[in-house]
């Protein structure tokens, strides 16, 4: 019975007895957690009520609106504000930049901001980072997305839902990652940012963030909040079992992202997700009509507007001349026998990249020369690992091993 | 996948996916929370996890023996080491001291050690404080034993089962007590002493830590879990809905407690309970025959034999002269009515001591005139608030208000 504790304690006591909490009550949490008032353990206590006890749509989108007015808000002119969003797990799967590319090419507002990499190898801010400056103040990235019709920034720098940040700090220690807390943290994001026109991706599969059963009732609740805010809102559900693109780690992922857009060798894997999406999202921008997305989407790429729209993205963000040169100690794993490749896991690779020095390390991780279903002979490349220091090639090596012998 | 995480972080993610933990995942959890490896937010999932999944009894037995290896043990030259412990939570039952008295006067070896408290008003070790000195190593404290047979002695500075201190730290933020957590407490600090006999006092009812049928549950797992430790145990179940004794406070609760060993105006209620507990302790060593606990207690509290078995451990121990005074700024509350008391609530009880300045200012607290059945006339006294501020006795004054008008 401290007399000292924040008003939050009793509420979160209060969700762990299983009982509803009000609109104010989620506000209280949300206000104390960005001001301070709450340790750690108070904060963990929270992501572990709403993990056992769950909460209601109606409290998901207290929770939303709260982290959402608790921070820095974006306001546009335009009428249409589009955004993508993937939950993340999937290794490489680098869509942004050229969803975002092409999408502006087509001259949609697309004010995007995106995180470094929580628990993966590399996160879309830390692939952009290599090629432009990301981090910049609310006002500044105004002044980008109406000279370029988008950018490609880090969220973190922005202030926008900051009770956000320390959630997923905290909630990493343990991997989690409520239902509740996912979609209250994707979406006061959109909201904030002032998106009107919102694409979810949801990769789902066994080593993927969620299951298909899992996908489908994110789907049902994104949309249900969706309605509540008057976003318009797309949801789809992509294959995430395996990694995406050939290149695992901020420059990899980057010089996958340019080949996509320069259209020279680029992994089709990449390419197609990427028009896949950025299909959806001319259509539900209608900026392409019903069916028509694709074609618009892939005249963008192949003319050269979308790598026009990126290099303007580029220039007015700040480009930075990085040599996109992997780093120098590597080693090739070669197929120890012919024939057809089963089985890739995310997990194994995005872990490998870790030891390889990603995120921090930007021209260490991993170049993919197969995915699931190719066909090898004995001998064939499957993978490179590069790293700036023989120890991270021998601590991935070592892991490589272990895991192929179990 | 962070590669710096204590080894911790994945047994506890083990367990809120609902697996067992090994003897040896329990021994790591607890080392690491010892060595100061594991966070805040990460001792508080543990406790979630525990609270969530709970732990089996061969688990609670793993954890249990982790937290007793991990610190300092005692050992003694007698066969018997008698011991007893009350669940927390009701106000005023300041038995310990008197117990203790009679059955170190009894000839037993009693090397008690107590918290302060943890979320009441006083604990033993805050009463004794006002008394004698309390707070030893633990050589300190087997010359203080040797000598007078036992000792009254905070258990803090000892370093016995040092990760329950962070556990109660960190779990007492939300008055989380998860049964296996409290059990393992309890009896790891009775292995750490080195006792071989244990009594347990669970105090039940709606107001008191636990209900009647956790405190029957309790008892179950106490039993089973003092045969595997081979300790001769002994668990008693009494009523705790209402305070006992007639101070609340550290000067208040010394002053019943001197009382009942004086024999003079002493609480009757808190001289029943004693008596009663000694009496049990003294048949569960075989001091006395069964059924005859009863007397040989209560003739070494008439004789006075108690008394000086006390005296002699506050002599030992280091004796203090304080004032037994309460603070000077106090109000009496009277009888707005004549009746009889039907109701006294406990937690109101210990968040009044709390405002008035418990347990930090000793000489703070409050006196009962009546327990619940007592009858009383309109103008009667029923209760007194002592502090040391004004400010505080207004504080506890609103609160009474607030809580007598609901």
């Amino acid at each position: 019975m401290n007399n000292h504790q924040p008003k939050s304690v009793a509420l979160i006591s209060k969700k762990l007895h299983n009982q509803s909490l009000s609109k104010k009550e989620i506000e209280t949490i949300i206000n104390e957690i960005v001001s301070g008032s709450l340790s750690e353990a108070e904060i963990a206590y929270f992501i572990m009520a709403v993990k056992e006890k769950s909460l209601s749509l109606q409290e998901t989108a207290y929770l939303t609106e709260a982290m959402w007015r608790s921070g820095v808000t974006l306001k546009w002119a335009q009428k249409v504000i589009a955004d993508k969003h993937s939950i993340g797990g999937v290794a490489g799967n680098r869509t942004t930049p050229i969803v975002v590319a092409i999408c502006a090419a087509a001259g949609l507002t697309l004010p995007k901001t995106s995180s470094r990499a929580i628990t993966s190898a590399a996160g879309t801010a830390d692939v952009m980072e290599v090629l432009a400056k990301v981090d910049f103040p609310s006002t500044t990235l105004q002044t980008i997305v109406k000279k370029a019709n988008a950018c490609l920034a880090w969220g973190g720098a922005l202030g926008m839902a900051p009770a956000d940040d320390k959630l997923i700090r905290v909630g990493r220690i343990l991997d989690l990652d409520p239902e509740a807390q996912l979609i209250a943290s994707i979406l006061s994001k959109k909201l904030a940012a002032g998106s009107t026109h919102v694409l979810v991706d949801i990769p789902f599969g066994p080593e993927a963030k969620v299951t298909k059963q899992k996908a489908l009732r994110l789907k049902k609740k994104f949309l249900a909040l969706g309605k509540q805010f008057k976003l318009t809102m797309h949801v789809v559900l992509t294959p995430g079992s395996e990694p995406i693109g050939h290149g695992i780690g901020p420059i990899l992922e980057a010089r996958d992202v340019l080949a996509v857009l320069q259209q020279k060798d680029q992994p089709k894997d990449l390419e197609k997700k990427s028009l896949f999406l950025a299909a959806e999202l001319l259509e539900l921008t209608k900026k392409a009509k019903k069916g028509q997305g694709k074609t618009l989407a892939v005249s963008l790429l192949r003319s050269g507007k979308a790598l026009q729209a990126f290099n303007k993205i580029l220039d007015t963000q700040g480009r930075k001349n990085t040599k996109l040169q992997p780093a120098k100690h590597q080693h090739t794993i070669a197929a120890p026998r012919s024939g057809k490749i089963q089985h890739i896991n995310n997990h194994d690779i995005n872990h490998l990249a870790r030891l390889l020095g990603c995120p921090e390390t930007k021209s260490a991780g991993l170049y993919l020369y197969k995915h699931t279903q190719g066909k090898v002979k004995k001998g064939d490349p499957l993978l490179t690992l590069y790293a700036t220091k023989p120890e991270k090639l021998k601590a991935a090596m070592a892991y490589y091993k272990k895991q192929q012998s179990k």
